[in-house]
């Protein structure tokens, strides 16, 4: 609407001065591209089609995502349950919980060798004891072995055997770095045969780690676990399946082929509005001898058809790459999520725009037009200050609190406690041990919250309306 | 008060132009019909009968609201009680809290049977063990079977036998979908005695189900009570009690009895205010030749009415519904509290009518029907935003984080985020492991939380501070 | 500064009709008595008594408060850890926290004849345990007994005996209602020898309980302790004590004559105020023939006044409340710290009235003052909505989440979600067990924390906003 | 910008009175002095040193304190895991989290008995044990001796020895006030070898804490771990290191070189402006006979340059510590980290000055200046209600609320509800035992963050927004 007010102004202008049939005609084209599709519509019965492709686009896009995201789900919840069991199978004392980022800490030699014996030992008899349907994994009809692999000062690499008591109680001393035992495992995901679709078969790689690096008294014990989807080979399966993917793929490329048109169709847009702004130049160089000042230029660069296109891209990489997991030739679910998430973001933000065609709905979009040069230049501003702190209380508080462990985690903190989060537990958690740096936590804490949450914020919400208020006007005119 | 305003503005109208009889009468019950019950008690002496018909209705729901909800709270708590303790009884190995959504998780082939043992272990030994007075139930003089149910790819149903325990080493295999333990006990629940009320009956249906459904080497373990109060049968009570549910019951027949009065009375002014609009709309129509506008229709219909009426509706049906479960004949306690709950709700917010009545005091409702379009017209914008975040988060981090792996829990999160909740928890809980979507999080979470708590929120201030500085003018001039 | 201005202009009125010595004097009264106490000074050579009493009690009844704080926190700490190795002691399988209000739950007829053998075992080899000072109580040089108390259906009562085992297995049945275990114990705290105080002897009567007056198969074992300080009988201590309680209560006494000064002197200028009033109403009837308004009237009681009469009779009643609990006369130390506690917080509060002399820092007040009536209008508007949401929330979610149980419980939940705090929380504790409750429960908090959160608040925003701008204009000009 | 527009109008004053060529050069070096960088660049050509070196020392101050950090993180880990470490080899019963500030509390003699047996025993098989490389401590050859030492009312003192048992079953009466066993371990932080630094040698002076100063029947087991890291003596180590340290001295040395060269450019400045003030308050009391203005003399002494000197200072203080503890000569890392980390936040804050220099950007600068006086006034009240709330409730909710216990805490937990932190649990935690303290802190809790949040927050958006406002107007028309 504001668009519609400019370049009226300028035509307003045009018509005095040059009454010519060219003129005509590209005051009528520059009015035709600055209207809405519903007025294009009346004005000259031409269709919206990108506004049907879009509609078309979301509708698809959604659902797409959302079936993507039902089906993975289980494949998840599948990965998880088999962690919980090995690590329930094969560590020892193993509570249920993790500590930290490892499963169990030992801290003294012998629980590290019975920690050892205990993997070997439920490995051993891994079909009597696990309720699901895993078995030893092999390879040309060879079992593939299991490997114990320790780093020490003086290394050593140790392949399972009989004597293995002896050397193990001789290995675990204080020049061990790293115990690492390996092995991998095949199971069979056959909760999808419930929804009539085929079993899907996994490879587990099992490694199991006791990590003494730290040399600090502490074994700390990981399992990690590395689950392949693979092809079933060695069962037979009967019966009706995998029709199911054959549509979903259909179903990809179609959204391929939408995304492709909304695409096109915005390039074309793109590409006459250029072409126009070229023609309106030349006009006004040729008949005012004036340029067409930047401000101008840049409403016809329609920011909007921009993020299309970009939605677009990403919607068409996303789709191709979750045809090629569905195919089972590529497991990289997160990059495939983050361009179908993304894209699917963009395309509802898109949706703004044509609710910004009604005129009383486009506050949101205004306001924050306005409000955006200010608000990042006031950000700046408190940014160093916010970088001052992160800093300050990394290096000075990181020993004594959990939360300023490390910078990202100092600023994640920080920007928890500006929104009014986690204020007590912040405040409580430093104990009274070190006077001095009890004090200057404080004196950081107080400090910072009184000037981010009170100076700060307030100053946002002082932009923001004031923004509102001068946006407030023309609508109110107009 | 605007409202007079209105009115008003349009006799003046009439009395320059039409001082007839007829019109006379017309200006009068116009004005009569826009007082407030204390004007119109001042005008015609009329004593306001629907204010006190309110006023009587306030207190009793509040009350009968108040009564049902104590009642039922020994009910709900002697409920969970009787599910702790049957959890404690039943399942080997329960801690006393549940993971997740079930009771116990087992990962061994020998815990499995080891965990069915000890169910029908302890159901043999019932009358040994349990403090609570639960014995097996009957039914015609026949004790009720405990019955085994054996879900597996080949399917299989085994009735309580003393072969038992081969049968179940060969069937824990892992083609076992599920095995489901269900046996009924029934109960009586004797704290009623101490407030002279006869004690209620229950038949509890127990449901032990160990879950292999996801083959993932994790079987679950859940015990399910279903309680279902019933008349005490073989039970001789002796003393006085029943009566205090007589004084209920007249208690909840009176309540439906105002309810009643007040939706008639109210429907009774509705359809006055409806022929009065017609008698308006002719004598417009026939004196000046002009429709009544919309916004002038629109001041006969009053809102509050409508509400009142739903209200009454909704009361009538919560009672009767009340009705029926104190003569245990009906079990849906739900249902009823909710109609219950959303009729007291209804009410309190009737109560601001009244209060509207007082001019200093209906800021609030003139505020908020003025700022109301403009809020909702800004929440589309903002909720376009809000579905796209919540689809893309739900996408990318719902395999890494709790809070994000279902649609809804996604919107619950970021509308906590935006209120100020819980931020640095859903900061913390990714850990670093997958360095992409650890990337892709901060940059979500940061973008999402400043574009929402800083520019979405301050813009909610700066409308609602435009409404009422709109309101405030009219309310000191009036 | 605000009453100067309307004294002054009603003596300026004055001064143009009445130029006569009787109102010369009155004016000057007048004048004198709306100067603040560095007016009066440069006037009348008038020391501030009053401001300086004032100062005095602050800081002496700031110190009373931390010196009573600090030793009762000693007191305190001694009860709870005496309460927590009792419970370490007699309960068994006590895990070191209390489950909800209890502190351990059994569930089976051997547990709970198990749990009360081990409190008499327990209790019969106490000194062969405890590593504290405790003993068996004595009176009159005869032990105390402990008492063994059963409730059922048909109540009986036993007492400590032999045949104990045979009775109890047959007592505990469905019919049992409680059994209370009883015994007192004496200790000593001899903490305070360190501070070269007498010691503290204590009578612990402990009181365990094992309900089951649910009988729903839960048997909750809780255990009381109820600690009475008494003086010391039978030990002999040597050495210098006893002192530092004189000094105590020499200045507690000091505290009682500052407030009673204090009182007085307020009472005094109350007294004051009204003639002065009295007189200037009986020159304005006189001279002009009209009333004193009742604004005018409003700015001769000065409500600070009222503000520290109280303050200072709640300090005068906690003080000898205070003396009281130190010669351990009393022991009801919560009243008295109420009454201390609420007078520190009236001085305190009254700082302000002192800062108000100072024109630029009485916006906090003043601004109150300006918005109060409105903001209260205001609230009983939201306030009745607030009570709708209490009533609904407590009846129909009350049954499956914990925060909505009790009604004071919803209203303080909903007040925190007013406030941001433990939002995902409360959304995520419903299950989605009952669709149609998990339902509501969404619809319940969406619309409750939109409502109160982006409307209600941003509403008080504005009036305050409001209220500031008009205080705002005056302060400038004055 | 507002400094140029104050000096441009002294000056246009000064040019209409006094066209001499004295006060021509003056007013040069006033216009000169009040420019920024950029335009003395143009006027003079002079490169702007001042703000290079202030870059360089962002960038090197901010490198130092990253690196210090990262290399203090693995000690703190070493030393935390050591600490771990220690509690679970000689705590017997530890379970992996401490209880308050104790590791375990026991409460019958036997396990007090039995603990220190454990401490005892643990300690002598060390080796046995302990997976990582720690060793007993000697000194001159000689191993340090383990010193049980007991604090009873009748004091004495053992040695460890023989006859241990007997003594000890004697020991532990009521009398018994303190045991602490205290023992010297050595151990070596191989970690550091990775990164082919040479490993760090640390004596750990281990204290374990048996308190029974309380005699509530509650002993509790503290064990205190002093870590001091000491050069390696009996260790040949081979290969090359110690090089990086170098890199690291020279790295430290340059930037106190840095700061020096800061710290002098500004006091010359500092001088420069006295100096210029001197002959500008000469020139005025000699043309026009009056004294500079105290806000004009202001305009000079320009408070970033102090603010830079500070800093400094502070950063020369921090790093001559920093190389101290790299020299192991000192290990107080915390006074060394309060001064850098302090630097580096007043470093990061002074970059705002020059953003300042943008007229857009000092939005933030000048709005806090303009509302921080009203900001600190308007504290100072509210400061007043807010002291008198924490001592109220500290000495009444104190004895029930963890959260009440000390004043700073009260103090903090009062700042976190301000902030909508933790409000229902601090409600929650409230059980209602005690209804009179119970009601109370409904009161309490209610009447404060209803003040607070809605009325003293409000205030403060107020007075921001008018702050703003204020700053906007000039900034606009400038």
């Amino acid at each position: 609407m504001r668009i519609l007010h400019i370049s009226q102004n300028s035509l307003a202008f045009d018509q005095k001065h040059a009454p010519l049939a060219s003129s005509e005609t590209l005051r009528e084209d520059l009015r035709y591209y600055f209207m809405s599709p519903c007025e294009k519509y009346r004005a000259r019965r031409q269709l919206p089609w990108k506004l049907a492709v879009q509609i078309l686009k979301i509708v698809m896009i959604t659902t797409q995502l959302v079936l993507f995201g039902l089906s993975n789900q289980l494949v998840v919840a599948y990965k998880e349950e088999n962690l919980m069991a090995f690590k329930n199978l094969f560590l020892k004392s193993y509570s249920g919980v993790d500590e930290d980022d490892y499963s169990v800490a030992v801290y003294t030699k012998q629980s590290v060798i019975d920690n050892i014996f205990y993997v070997l030992d439920q490995y051993s008899q891994l079909d009597q004891l696990s309720v699901g349907p895993v078995s030893y994994a092999e390879e040309n009809r060879r079992l593939l072995p299991l490997v114990i692999c320790k780093e020490s000062y003086r290394p050593g690499r140790v392949e399972s055997s009989d004597e293995l008591l002896r050397l193990l109680v001789f290995l675990v001393n204080y020049r061990l770095v790293n115990v690492e035992i390996s092995f991998t495992l095949k199971g069979i995901n056959l909760q999808t045969i419930s929804s009539h679709e085929p079993p899907d078969c996994y490879m587990f790689a099992v490694t199991i780690t006791f990590d003494n690096q730290c040399h600090s008294g502490k074994v700390k014990i990981t399992l990690d676990l590395d689950a392949v989807s693979s092809a079933c080979k060695n069962w037979k399966i009967s019966g009706t399946a995998q029709k199911n993917t054959h549509y979903l793929l259909i179903f990809d490329g179609f959204i391929i082929l939408v995304c492709l048109t909304s695409a096109v169709l915005c390039i074309r847009s793109i590409v006459l509005a250029i072409k126009l702004l070229q023609r309106f130049s030349k006009f006004c160089l040729k008949k005012y001898n004036r340029k067409v000042c930047e401000d101008d230029q840049r409403e016809f660069l329609n920011g909007w058809y921009v993020l299309v296109i970009i939605s677009d891209v990403m919607a068409i990489i996303g789709s191709v790459l979750k045809m090629e997991i569905q195919a089972k030739s590529m497991t990289s679910y997160d990059v495939c999520s983050i361009f179908l998430g993304t894209s699917t973001l963009m395309v509802w933000v898109g949706v703004i725009r044509y609710l910004g065609y009604f005129q009383k709905y486009n506050v949101l979009i205004l306001t924050m037009q306005a409000a955006l040069p200010k608000v990042l230049r006031f950000c700046c501003c408190a940014g160093m200050i916010y970088l001052g702190y992160t800093f300050c209380g990394w290096i000075v508080l990181g020993p004594y609190h959990e939360k300023f462990e490390g910078l990202s985690r100092v600023a994640e903190c920080l920007f928890s406690l500006v929104n009014g989060d986690d204020m007590f537990p912040t405040f409580a958690e430093f104990q009274q041990k070190n006077t001095l740096v009890w004090l200057f936590s404080r004196v950081y804490l107080y400090t910072f919250i009184s000037l981010f949450v009170y100076m700060v914020l307030s100053l946002f919400i002082a932009l923001i309306t004031d923004a509102y208020e001068t946006i407030k006007v023309p609508t109110q005119h107009a």
